[in-house]
């Protein structure tokens, strides 16, 4: 049997594209919403399979690609069991092991400490880390964020030290070009992995984030406070998320819009005050199969973060999401909530439940 | 327009069948696990259309059976957009407003307090009122357990206080079989109405508190601990809610178990471990279209809770749940991992899933 393992973004945040055995079966493994439109025309023009997508840990530097890929393919999505997100369809916990491909088994290590739903995944002699541990001295991503717990990932390192050290390394982000290198040589290089008591580990992790992060979070928080200028629409992807996070406050991977059921949005539309429809699909699913609803706003979910300042005058109206399935519609609905629109709902469901219900 | 209300619990927990004009179809408000067979026998009985169950706010003191009437009849299950329950369909937000019948509304007062997500909801001349406020000298939900906030439920209680007070309150608890009386008697009569600061109102309720919680708790967790024991193997539903939660974990409606797709499912049949399939539907649907899988044991979910003691023998196995869909197994999936059982996972899509899965 033979692994196949692609990193398929242009900048420090890695999503890995995983294929076996020549076949057409693909699994995608952190994939990052930005490129969604990138992502999903490979899968056509190379005829893939997309059978999963993983995400290691809840990100919060970017937004993820998988509940989209989801809604467009109809794979499984991946996420330990404490994940947040609504449309993850395949929960694991520690030690859950099935077979990825036909004859090469998936094992999930549950690594809390970045996250709470941090997990890595061993296969066929390799580990994704995730966020739970970066390459030589990359260190590993950051504690202090909401869900972080230095106690957690100290446990959880002492977990991955545990494991064969053969084992090739691959984590969610490197902002280097490090060359994945085996667990070994994590175990020497690594400051994450230099053996300290947990109280030692809590200290260093103290020291280590004075400064740095300080600046980085003004600059960051700038950026995001600019959002309704779409000059700097949105969180540059390429600065590390170790440094990112802080400035996010917690939210969009969390549940805080509405959900309707198609009934609820006939309803709406028959109203005196008819809501925004919203549809985030791309232009070539408009005139497909299921067609599309009268007077859609129309914004392709990978751009919608950029294109917010269009969005602008709707910020104080009722707005409705749609999409295929509703993956995408719930995502997008996380998006104008994030940045402060006030009634968003997404249709249960998508085009799919509006064609289907009576 | 006519609306009949009518509570169908035969005790203090209450649940409302709501209806109107004459007509079959039916709303359900804040139904209790334990009756699961009866509201479903109910239902067919009479030829009810059961379009909506909504829960008022995450309950502690009983499992919610909303879940597993959406499994059996496909209809819409309502809850404020903060709610963690997964299997919710219908998310609502604070004035949200949809005609639950043919011609009447329901709205929606987020009146966060005993927990985030309660809600209120007005329709014709009535208001539901779930914890948020009882009737007379019944006072309100408690406010001390996980997710409770007394300065919240000042602001939700001010916010009631603002609406007619013509409006009937019907509360998910009543204690003494009150008869419910307008809004304005209760702003009379109800001590969470009387005029205080902020300040004052939460100082009330710690000095409210102190005492018959915490004999309660212990009388409960006594309770609780049995649950290995046949003979008193589940909280009792007819004992007072507000002082009931403060002796339960959070957990049991929260996401902690293993969700799997039936390809999943299958990989785990042929291995050398096969899980236990506990299959949670009633008797007469393993004969239905769907039939069941070969070496089911079988537990319906209303019984569930009083019959652990038999799955006691699986206590460490790796264990997935079944139903129609999937949402009793998800309630089921929670009680098992409530009392401690180590490996469950929730088969997604449930015996649907399976027979449409390639």
């Amino acid at each position: 049997m033979e692994l196949m393992l692609t990193q398929i973004n242009p900048h420090s945040c890695k999503t890995y594209m995983i294929q076996a055995n020549g076949s057409k079966d693909t699994v995608l493994v952190d994939p990052v919403l930005e490129h969604f439109r990138e992502y999903w025309a490979l899968i056509r023009e190379r005829g893939l399979n997309l059978t999963h997508v993983i995400d290691t840990h809840t990100h919060a530097d970017h937004i993820s690609g998988a509940a989209a890929l989801k809604d467009v393919t109809g794979c499984e999505y991946v996420m330990h069991s404490e994940a947040p997100a609504h449309c993850v369809n395949f929960r694991v916990h520690d030690g859950f092991e099935w077979r990825l491909f036909d004859d090469i088994s998936a094992k999930v290590i549950h690594t809390p400490g970045h996250t709470q739903d941090s997990v890595c995944l061993i296969l066929d002699g390799i580990i994704l880390t995730g966020d739970t541990l970066f390459l030589d001295d990359g260190g590993a991503g950051r504690d202090d964020l909401p869900g972080g717990d230095p106690n957690l990932h100290w446990k959880s390192l002492r977990k991955l030290a545990s494991l064969p050290g053969k084992l090739m390394v691959y984590p969610a982000h490197d902002y280097r070009n490090r060359v994945p290198s085996s667990l070994s040589q994590q175990k020497q290089t690594n400051p994450y992995f230099k053996p300290r008591s947990k109280q030692e580990f809590t200290r260093y992790l103290e020291d280590l984030r004075l400064g740095p992060a300080d600046w980085m979070k003004d600059v960051l928080k700038a950026n995001y406070a600019c959002a309704r200028d779409p000059r700097a629409a949105w969180i540059p992807v390429d600065v590390p998320a170790c440094e990112v996070k802080g400035t996010l406050e917690p939210g969009v991977n969390e549940i805080s819009v509405g959900i309707i059921p198609p009934s609820v949005l006939t309803q709406m539309l028959a109203s005196e005050n008819p809501p925004v429809l919203l549809d985030v699909r791309e232009q070539e699913e408009l005139a497909g199969e299921l067609g599309h609803l009268k007077g859609i706003v129309h914004v392709p979910i990978g751009s919608l973060a950029h294109r917010l300042q269009e969005l602008e005058k709707y910020r104080n109206s009722e707005i409705v999401t749609i999409c295929r399935s509703g993956a995408r519609a719930y995502t997008a609905a996380q998006i104008l909530k994030k940045a402060g629109f006030t009634a968003v709902s997404v249709l249960n469901g998508g085009m799919i439940a509006v064609r289907t219900s009576k």
